[in-house]
């Protein structure tokens, strides 16, 4: 047991804070960071900037032009990244890009990663992952799938609607989750620029953080062949789960980024702003909330490394996942809260990124699965009867 | 001891939250509701209907052409028209004219009034109340006031710059306050649109409820004369407390109303929404939360209808408003957060109400002495010996 | 509306603190307090006071030899009986003797009154309430009863087994629930000292605040004519419900006074206590905990006023004290651990009367209904379908 | 960066698990677990069988009698000892003994050694840490100490009061920290039986897990020979550092075993108890507690391993050891103030060992330091300037 980061990791790791320190951070106050998110100019500005340092998509593998991270090293980079509210987009690691590329490498065709992947990882074209639905569709409950995808001929004909589709205006494809007549799902591949599916409006949303925003989708009779089928018809809620559990443990991370920040800039705050006569962070009603925050930090990373540990080990995580998703997003949350007030005034204005990042987190404890979901799921195994030994 | 209400008021309360629904909340969806607050086009139809339906400036006095409403009359009729996030603009008892017109009503001359208060109790103009400082002045800690009046001939010459300065854009005239050499510290009334007065800029800040947004104000030669110093030259903190404790009660009120109209827009969904095979407020995980924000808002409505009383007496409130302050700022705040958590996706995106709330009232907290200032303040009272009995 | 106590029961409150601090607050460290509660010797002596102080069983009826409180004045004399850990026995109003007098009196007959209610009301008998059982009994679930009555001739046959019965050990009598063969539950009186009750065995409990502590109660073919049933037959549940909201009521009072006595003992302790170069208090770690501990005992007695006078309108009050039951175990909880916090060592010995309040007020959160069971309750009302105005 | 177990490790936590298990926990209800702990002849009887299953003193080094364990593995191994309330007893592990063995083998000179501490590592003695004095003297604030040596030839005369002196009846041999008359402070070693040392009372503690009980201990003229002076004169508040960070980490490392113990038992109930028609579990108002329990178990334990680890590098510790006081003290009190809720009413009574471990832990949140003075001292760190680099 130890938790030692390898030397080379190190370097990477001060490699990425000095990047996004000095290329990344003068960006957030650009006019191209828009109320749905960087602009694509903007995107590709970026990108550029983290190909030229050598960061761009690490987590993708070597041969496909990523670092090859596996889940630790993602851990200390993801990090890294997440200390600008920009650091994911440029570094080609934010949602849902991120988990659609991991799940592309371990489950698309060699032909599928020539057509979408490469281009991806290349940072050139950006994706999108359509799963959940308007009510009485699928959200946090996927059983309730409603979008359907009908066999007719070589190709599947889907129809339905799915809404929070995050990254969908501008996306070039899209990951498809549909149910099929005989009630299981699939995942399907299509380009985005077709008939069969329209972009119906942008949601307004807290967070501004996602290039593209959120989008209503619709498939109006979207013809795909059975060429673009993404892995085994019939698997798609297998999928799904082998892409949540990385990817619900990649927000832990970038968000443990964003919530170090707002600690940074709070604690800068309170060790220069006076009142009363001495140092906001000398009265211990404010000392003691960074103090707190400190400790959030702490428990957020320690479970985030233990839960790559996992996954690193070959484990499926599920319940290190789970823990590791409310823990984190409660922690973290708790932590840029508590900037907010620490600032005051400052707190709830664009005078700082603070209250950016608080509006950006709040999503977190919601997606890819609320608080509630994990909470269930883990007290469901609890109540599994023990096994014999303990 | 009860806990009645007048058959009158509730006529009122039943009229204004008629009013709300249907002439009120409608608009809530308008253009006009920009990042910066309503406009003044918007705010000005608004406060047309309220005036069309006998309801507008209620707290003032009815001979100034208000209802005359006490304190408690406030909890009953302010909580109603919370229930929309237009509902205060529309009645004009949003911060801070609510509060203006109420220190106006206790101190100004008539001379003062008549010029400022009676077209501002018809709604026909706004104002601003200039306090908060940056760094290093006044933001929580009063008497770090910076902005310095000086005597010139019978006039004062007043320098200095205020921030977080609620309705400063498009506000007719602004309540200064300002620290005078001998420390003490003077309110006066200045007209907005003269050459000593700059609305520097419009900060960008999470609430969007403000008409006129929050500015940046600074003062380069202000000269004021000494026939408009509001009340008597160095009683500038005394009037402060005078308008603070009614006015942040004030805000539990109207803050009220919007948590519970929050509550009531999850209660519907938990209620519709199916998931997991049940309505999500069947699963206690949900249910829970509402059974929460039920006593979160019973408490919170408790304490301002005993503060209310206390004040109604003639009582300070210091106490009681600083625990109103606290309780129904934390506990509102609950409400609103838990019902972004029940509404999951929706909750996060302006496809109900209740995403505008929750960054509207987060600044609650802040305003009007953050938490942790009246925790002190209570905190102070208790380490105060004990009288005798007791 | 108005918050008002009315000069005669301003009186008798302000005689009730006297009474308290004077003749029953010394008894507290008196060795007859056992782990198991007041010993009978003492409890006799406690009661002996209260009768000459003509403060004995306020609540029962004037006719019956009480004062005829109704809940309101309830809620002001037993906050300040709770104030000592003794001052319910002393008053007699301690559980199960007070629900019970409430009980008795309105459901008993003449005759039943007459051989138990009188003797009780004039504190020289106890009584207790058989109501819970062993797995797989009834516990938070009433439904789940399983001690069964038998109709034999005249009279029925009673066999089970209860658990946790306050005061079981010295009770004279007992109210005992039973399952009826149709499934419908009926209430029984029947004198302790018979053949066919054993008190098996005294249970340890966190509190050692209720005379006879709890106990291990079967019935074994116990005998009871139908003279003694209590009530219709048939309808227990009803009278549980009865005896119910009034009773989890007087346990806010009763424990909102220890929480009271706990934050007095501490708040002295933080104003006279060193450490770190000032008081105690004047640290805002600390003074937050008292001011917190200050707006927790504020909420509770608001909801218990409320929930009151509810109930002296003639409500049934089910969600009123359901609510003021989770408010009040659970804000009163967090004063008294707040208190251990702020008296540190000497928190957690007895060294003041703080650590016994703690351990006592533990079960609060459980009995009458766990915080669980009420939010459950509380949601279900919530997810019934609104009325049509609102 | 791992957290892996090594093979020899994993086999020394199975070993004790099972010792635990078999042995130890079969005498939680032995009459001789008194209120002020188990008796001297029930500790040896257990001291004897963990020196038959050779895990005696464990974190003693290897010539000293012990297993020479690391920080990491008494992490593992006194998890595994805490699993039963008498298991820290058993092992020899138990503060304060525990520290001192630690602090005697840093400082203690091999005279003191061979006289004190071979016979303690033997399990054959007891002793114990004379640091907390009654107002006005030092309790959290150690720089208030009022105990006083005066030299007086070749000895120190020494007189003062401790008190929550865990151990005091019974042990051998005392560790006695003084005021020097310069200011600075000194730690001695003196035998227990001899007239300057007097135990005037034992204290009534909510714990009743210490052999010995918690005393008041007073010095009268206790003359100390220079030779029984532990390390250096004047180095007392430095050695109390030595001991402390190490020692409040154990005490995370025993609790830990007992909150999990707790949640093993509330597991089990809510497993098998039903109640509205079906496992307590299966009702998320239950299952989401056991969740909670679940990750603050989690939390905890990674806490405690980083912490040690960082001990284990030769890191002082100071940051982590606060943050993992803090963390564990508060999280494992959470998951046992749940299981006292999921018992329900078994939850309050000594049904269950849950009750005992409840009482016992309330102290964990204030000895070592209270979670206040360690936020305090976080909050002192965050407020230092930052190193140019980060």
């Amino acid at each position: 047991m130890n938790f030692d980061i390898p030397a080379e990791l190190k370097a990477l790791q001060e490699k990425t804070r000095r990047f996004i320190a000095e290329e990344i951070i003068p960006f957030e106050k650009d006019p191209r960071v828009t109320a749905h998110g960087p602009t694509e100019e903007l995107r590709n500005e970026l990108v550029a900037k983290a190909k030229a340092a050598g960061l761009l998509t690490p987590h993708a593998s070597v041969e496909l032009g990523g670092l090859g991270l596996d889940h630790f090293a993602k851990a200390i980079v993801f990090e890294e990244a997440g200390y600008s509210t920009l650091g994911p987009t440029a570094l080609n690691i934010a949602a849902p890009d991120e988990g659609n590329i991991h799940l592309m490498e371990a489950v698309a065709t060699e032909a599928q990663k020539e057509r979408w992947l490469k281009p991806q990882v290349a940072g050139k074209i950006r994706s999108c992952f359509c799963m959940t639905e308007p009510d009485p569709g699928a959200g946090a409950d996927p059983s309730m799938l409603q979008t359907l995808a009908v066999k007719d001929g070589d190709d599947y004909v889907i129809n339905g609607r799915k809404w929070f589709i995050t990254g969908a205006t501008g996306a070039s494809y899209a990951i498809i989750m549909a149910r099929m007549e005989d009630g299981s799902a699939t995942m399907f591949l299509a380009d985005m620029d077709q008939p069969g599916i329209t972009v119906e409006r942008s949601m307004d949303a807290l967070d501004a953080c996602f290039t593209g925003g959120h989008g209503v989708v619709s498939f109006n009779n979207l013809r795909v062949p059975a060429a673009d089928v993404l892995g085994e018809v019939g698997q798609g809620f297998r999928y799904a789960q082998v892409r949540l559990a990385p990817a619900r443990l990649t927000h832990c991370m970038r968000w443990l980024g964003q919530a170090r920040r707002a600690h940074d800039v709070a604690s800068a705050y309170a060790r220069k702003r006076q009142a009363f006569g001495k140092a906001l962070g000398e009265h211990e009603g404010v000392g003691f909330m960074l103090a707190d925050n400190e400790m959030d930090l702490h428990t957020s990373r320690l479970a985030i490394w233990h839960c790559a540990w996992v996954l690193d080990q070959g484990g499926k995580g599920k319940n290190e996942s789970s823990m590791a998703k409310v823990i984190c997003s409660e922690a973290e949350w708790r932590v840029v809260d508590r900037c907010v007030q620490v600032l005051g005034g400052q707190g709830v204005t664009a005078e700082t990124i603070v209250a950016r990042i608080w509006s950006d987190m709040r999503a977190f404890r919601i997606y890819d699965g609320p608080s509630e979901v994990h909470r269930w799921s883990l007290a469901r195994n609890i109540m599994k009867p023990p096994k014999a030994a303990h």
